[in-house]
């Protein structure tokens, strides 16, 4: 919780840009890139150099003209803002195929990033362990979490049973969950959600494709 | 392809929202709920009100004051520009962890998008069956999308060997790509791709809840 007070002047827009700025600035770095352009950088992640050059000044990170930004400098206040270096513990609810998928992956690539706990109300999963990964009773999800101080939760539960489980979360001191489920959850304003609902991004994704992105079909 | 030009005239923002409302007017629809308010809709969906009344008036439908909105029609219109009569044919590249939880899933809610084929490297799975849908060998990617006229593709396949698939199905036809890797992919003018990066959304939910979501830390 060290360095709250300064991020709260970065536009949100910007904010929503870091997690993918530093994953790619690593990248570089282990590359032994050390200097980038923002024109260069641009082409790489795809996002207008402009919006980039934007977003680095909040940082106080101008880019020298013809030099280019300094990537390790970048990946450090990065780092700073985004608390890579203190592990977040997670739970996970809900071990169908798509929790399993998480547990076996459990952000490998950020170990910053753990799954530390699951939740399911199959009494053939209870016990089980899975990537290390302990299963536990969903009865006992408000009181684990609480013990344990977890404070984000992975929910991939279906929707019909998402609202009662997050209630006892919530109760228990969760503030930030991630939903597979689609239908919106009911929960105080000092709660987070983000949902990830792929039906929603596939249909998008095709409507895109079949509305806006053939020049030959343009009329206007 | 019936109802393109239409469509042009529907900006992005409001494009982006039309399957989130659509899900909600069926289950509206299916609960017997025929007329809608916005500022009830709005509750439900948790997008303001104005926002929903200002994408509505884009498909003539303006909403009687003290009467709301026509449920049925509504869902009308959205499953002609969402064309969800029409099947989609999709094909699932990468059946590890979380290619099988696609698959086993296969969209159930949506009888509209089906995937039909899978592809993996691993000569283990090849020739496999996971819920009715056949695995097929990586090498033979190009070649079977072509016979089959599939525009669509799911991608869960590692960033690094992910820009190889890719050059070999766009060859092949295909215009709508959904993308579990991070790394940006090279694709032609005519391809949509859309990223979804679970580690950079769980960063993002987290940073959120740690710098803006907690009104007693707000210093401004």
């Amino acid at each position: 919780m060290g360095n709250i007070k300064k991020n709260h002047t970065i536009p949100k827009a910007t904010a929503k840009r870091i997690p993918l700025y530093f994953r790619y600035l690593k990248t570089l770095d282990q590359s032994g890139v050390k200097r980038i352009k923002s024109k260069e950088f641009s082409k790489m992640i795809q996002i207008p150099s402009a919006t980039i050059r934007r977003d680095f000044s909040h940082f106080g990170e101008l880019g020298r003209s013809g030099y280019g930004y300094d990537v390790p400098y970048l990946i450090q206040v990065f780092s700073n803002i985004l608390n890579t270096e203190i592990e977040k513990r997670i739970a996970l609810i809900g071990v169908g195929n798509l929790g399993k998928a998480l547990i076996n992956n459990n952000f490998r690539n950020n170990t910053n990033l753990n799954i530390v706990v699951a939740f399911d109300a199959n009494p053939e999963l209870i016990g089980q362990t899975i990537n290390g990964v302990q299963i536990e009773d969903i009865e006992k999800v408000g009181e684990i979490i609480k013990k344990e101080a977890i404070s984000t939760v992975i929910m991939t539960v279906p929707s019909g049973k998402a609202q009662e489980v997050i209630d006892s979360v919530v109760e228990a001191g969760v503030t930030a969950i991630l939903n597979f489920a689609p239908r919106r959850l009911r929960v105080p304003h000092n709660v987070q959600v983000q949902y990830i609902d792929l039906t929603t991004e596939l249909q998008t994704l095709i409507y895109y494709d079949e509305n806006y992105n053939h020049p030959e079909l343009e009329t206007i």
